[in-house]
């Protein structure tokens, strides 16, 4: 039992505390522990595109950003729940890139995380395009991303992303990683995280956080302007998350420093 | 401190509610493994259907889809929570079907559990009926679904149809079935999935995903235009979910390959 | 430790499983087990029908029936959780009168269960009014129920209180009382299933279902116009329930037949 | 039924986190007994008001008071929970003397927490003025709380202080500080109390329940008209809670008198 807590702690692929479960009769084969796990970004990625970008290309304006907002967040609920055990459920560039650097998962599965959550985001983006009428898919570019404000305020935009993905980052390590702040909820927190964080500052930058749901649409409607800031934006905000953690906020494990 | 903790774990709050259960002193009889969760389900479905009847007859438009997605979306929560012990909280005759394919119901129940669900529906949408005023029930044919798209488009919602139960069910299956997953928050996960699947695509096809649903209102108000898109939809969403968790996602027990 | 479980479940004041709790030193005494439970039940209804009354009387028409449905099914969460212990948190006249059918609590306090929460009434629908301006108040009759529909439809308000509080109490019964179904989510449970009833059937008879909730304003704004039919229906929908339950859902203990 | 019950409580899903948690090896340093949980002050109660004052800059007037409210207690419950273990999670000096008062926190602690409390509502708000327009800045006095009546009302506006603030921080002591009734969803109860208590009582006196969430706006944008109000109401509030809590409704160790 205790063997098998580290090796699933090294991997670092849980979400929901792996301590309920009795121990498997086998170590767990190559399959799963490399190809499911990947599967499992790859499809919880593109079922959580494919629902964000549809609820932002059938919103209805009297409602103001409650039904994406809500969308995104209960997705990210439900979808993290029942992939946890699988995958980790990060669904996002910017979580993997901060679960690796706070020890929550190993180096040779980054890349293939990043690759299946883009390849997601691309897919889901697809799906999007295939279930909505053209005319409302081409009105907001297929659901990417867009700068609402003149150019003169991108600086807002940029601030927000990165101030909104600190947030949330910050949220998921310590719900998920931090063994002082364990919460067998994080699911349910990243998902309010997603709600609120869309809710207030969807109209300044969109609140993205998340570059593989920025780069799907992008791809599918090839919509590119400001697009780096999807990725500029989350990835510091990301960084900066994970810094706080690793210096000041985290458990004696997760604390570099002032031990 | 460590020897109050130490005691609070002898009595810990469990989730999971069954766990606390002291085991029955005698086999549970015919009317309990039989009758009781026949009627759990004609229970349940009838008074999902009726209020979900209910949220669409008396829908406003200013605020969008939110009252009938919030309406499903939590009286699926609460009624799955609260009758999993009786009768599994299926309520849907797709979810019935997934569930035998991936090995979680014996092959007997899967008749009067279908039959039971399509009586609740119609028992419910006639309660709808008792309740509303003429107008309003006749207004939206007593809340049977209707494809609001041009017949041209009505590709988008089948294929809507597919997606979105294909997602539900894959959430249902792996949060209450697949062992490796399970999560005693499943009631929330899939009514949080009802949720967000009728805030992104209710304007598309009314996202369905249960014929009981489909079918009650459309025998109460004799309304058939379009309905075998909401069994053929749901079917082939469900089955392909069933298919996604016996062949890839599932943990080794539920997996038919790759051991 | 089984001594003090049986005594619990004879005063059956408890929402949230009584297992957790350690022994305490001492048996309760007077205060504790008969002025504290009924002073739960009036602070917990105060507050109550207070944020309840105030949501209905400082409501804006853009937001259809979601903030007062919100307002009324959170607060019925957030009470409950936090007083199960103390009184069972049922708040509700009608509540007391099931759970006493189902063998959750002991007759002699079921009348001054009740008293309290019609006191509890009349004061926080007084709180609502020192805190309203006075136009506003008196334009919803201090948010008294009032059936919004013509008299000839009178039927189809009755319908749905009865109806609607089925369905809640039997939530409820099956939640907190049934050892079977009993779930520790049941307060999140119960304020679903307030909320959804809300949103639903909002319009038609304001859905109550529950005659202190009805009675505090009543008295506050002198209003008695149909005020009879929140006695009647939200009594008989109770009963209906305790009888499902006692009769055909409850387990082996709480059913009275087929055994 | 023991034997079961350990054994169960070995593998038994928890709620509350801290109860899976080994016991540390070591006595916490100085840096964790005490800096960290101010910083957890500070974090939190910047994030808190940062995204608090961009829902309020950024509302729209179609959604009446849900997005503010969800915002404000959606954040209120992900920051809770994913702090309660770092400094107890407070942000709001209400809640720091009230718990203080119950018992919960020591003396030493009291003027560290308020003041990192304030500072973090200044950066909070410091931060939304960054990332928004300003014309919606300038608008809404950049989220300072205002009074929206006549001054003749100005009585209302103190009364709905008092009695929200008296309503959330009940919930708080009940939930997270009475042994009796701690239930691990507290921090989920606490957020569902900020979002029915600005639905209800919002366009009152705006609900702010938090002298440090109304501090930080007034400092950025130099706005301290009725300011003294939303000091005056919530520490009234807060301290007829934690005498309600202290004399009635605690349990034996935290009731002082009725023994």
């Amino acid at each position: 039992m205790a063997n098998e807590k580290m090796e699933m702690s090294e991997v670092g692929v849980t979400l929901v505390s792996s301590e309920v479960k009795p121990p498997p009769a086998r170590p767990p084969n190559k399959f799963e522990r490399v190809f499911q796990p990947c599967l499992g970004e790859l499809v919880g990625t593109t079922f959580f595109v494919f629902i964000g970008c549809v609820s932002v290309i059938e919103n209805v304006e009297s409602t103001g950003r409650l039904q994406p907002a809500l969308v995104h967040g209960l997705a990210i609920a439900a979808l993290v729940a029942c992939m946890a055990e699988i995958s980790g459920s990060h669904f996002n560039p910017t979580f993997t890139l901060a679960i690796y650097l706070c020890g929550g998962m190993e180096m040779n599965m980054v890349a293939p995380y990043v690759a299946c959550q883009l390849l997601g985001g691309v897919l889901g983006a697809a799906m999007a395009k295939a279930m909505t009428l053209r005319e409302s898919f081409t009105r907001v570019h297929g659901a990417a991303f867009a700068v609402l404000q003149p150019d003169a305020e991108i600086g807002g935009a940029l601030f927000g992303e990165v101030a909104m993905t600190c947030l949330i980052t910050t949220v998921l390590l310590l719900g998920a990683f931090n063994v002082k702040t364990k919460n067998p909820m994080v699911p349910f927190m990243v998902g309010c995280t997603v709600i609120f964080t869309i809710l207030a500052g969807g109209d300044v930058s969109g609140t993205c956080m998340n570059p593989a749901r920025a780069f799907g649409p992008a791809v599918v409607s090839n919509y590119w302007t400001h697009h780096w800031l999807y990725w500029v934006g989350p990835i510091v905000g990301g960084l900066i998350a994970a810094i706080l953690v690793r210096l000041l906020l985290g458990d004696r494990k997760m604390r570099l420093i002032l031990k």
